[in-house]
């Protein structure tokens, strides 16, 4: 429908917007996996998830740059400019916060706060969600599982803001300011990743409204 | 002036667009009036007013979830389609940010802060410009209007901007280090609601400056 | 490239956009000068800065204003719409969140964190470096210069992350957690002057990408 019919006939020469996106999204998954993971069992004195999240990190933005110097050499692309801007600006903020999230839980050495594994767990599922989404958006076949992607990961956004208001009252319990101040920071880079990932999941449910 | 003449051909099809747009700022003014007029007689063993909250708040999220459903039905649209999705997403913003509100102020079982019910009165306020701004837009007709609008809300954000800050140093007066984490966050709720509304009057206005 | 070319013949018309953008660059220089002059040798009892602040914030508040009068006034544009008014808001928003910083640091009378003047020298780099990058991007002729400034600020903006997470690490080493309090916000304030500031850049790079 519209304009997306035409667009679509130039899709075997823009390929590598797909390609980039699906790599964002795998490295995505494998950083939200081992960010999981290493909550599970966390060791304070290990140091190894911090170091791997600041590794992934740098390469989603070795990706991003890439996407972008790509939108600079290629006329057409397969989707509007804006929104594939927009895509890897919201992807790229992903990795940002979950990286700052890892930081601030390092930096502050403060014991774990069991809403930490809840998060980890609703950003992972995100991402996976995000790497299904982005594979079903190739050739624009598959919109109603990108659609449902999208419904999932807003769902889960939802539940994190839950996850943070519950976990700041029952912090509140504890009476150390301190403390408090802490963890209250950590919370809010945790569920502001789950926001960067309905952000993104808000960009793909546009793009797709446009083009399937 | 440009291209607004083409667009103006084809509006009697997109009447949608606008009807809902009018719903959801005749939402919001009814949602801030009673968050204000709820804040005013306050009873924190009454909880109807954050359940109504949070049935606007569902409320809204259905009719910007409407807007973007039309937005995937209809190739003409009454202005830019980024425009249309801009302003669906920032109204929504301010429903969100007005129910997080509420939803913090229930949580922390705080006395009222006094400037409370300063914000809220700015945030209905500037509900009510929203929807003057919102249906003088119809047939971009009354630019004037809608300017004038816009400026008021502009106001009212800057005039939130100094409740904010008077509001803090009040509260850092009270030493009670727990007590003024839970109520500058209240605090930057409410302001934000405010920011959330300064963006609409901003995309309102670079509509209007297009086409009208 | 593509598009740039057609865009390229009506620039002389166009030159006001410009015109107004070098001076929004300007004035954040200058404000952002004696921003990190004044805190250089900080005197809490003199409020000649925070005066100032409060004069560039409104100077640039007018400066933004304009060009989107000339938005409204001109059919052609040298660059796309969408990224004027992206790149003026962005301009906007580092004066924002400059004066913000200034207010805070004026209401809580705290003592100066170190960090502060480190901040307040990216900030003042990052304007230098956004003004280069604005001149040159006059007739889209230096694009590698208008790249290595975008490069520079964005590497500045990285510096303020580490200073930020080291300035929060000390500060939480003198336990007094009201002041705790007041100056972690002062310094996000800050932090997010360079955020804002690494926005510009990619909004800058974005358009350069499409017309150089």
């Amino acid at each position: 429908m519209g304009i997306g019919n035409i667009f679509k006939a130039f899709q075997p020469k823009d390929k590598v917007f797909f390609v980039l996106f699906e790599k964002v999204a795998e490295t995505l998954v494998s950083m939200s996996k081992e960010f999981h993971e290493s909550l599970l069992e966390f060791d304070i004195n290990d140091d190894t998830m911090l170091k791997d999240m600041s590794d992934y990190e740098h390469k989603l933005d070795d990706l991003t740059h890439e996407i972008f110097v790509q939108l600079g050499e290629n006329f057409i692309t397969p989707f509007d400019r804006e929104d594939i801007s927009t895509l890897a600006s919201g992807l790229d903020d992903i990795a940002d916060f979950m990286y700052a999230s890892a930081k601030y839980i390092y930096l502050y050495k403060t014991p774990l706060d069991p809403s930490y594994t809840e998060f980890s767990l609703l950003i992972y599922k995100s991402c996976v969600e995000i790497e299904n989404a982005i594979k079903n958006m190739k050739d624009f076949k598959n919109p109603r599982e990108v659609k449902e992607s999208c419904i999932k990961i807003n769902s889960f956004e939802n539940i994190a803001d839950d996850v943070l208001s519950q976990a700041t009252v029952k912090l509140f319990e504890t009476q150390d300011a301190i403390n408090i101040i802490k963890i209250k920071s950590v919370l809010e880079y945790l569920e502001t990743v789950t926001d960067k990932a309905e952000d993104v999941a808000n960009t793909i449910e546009n793009i797709i409204i446009k083009y399937a």
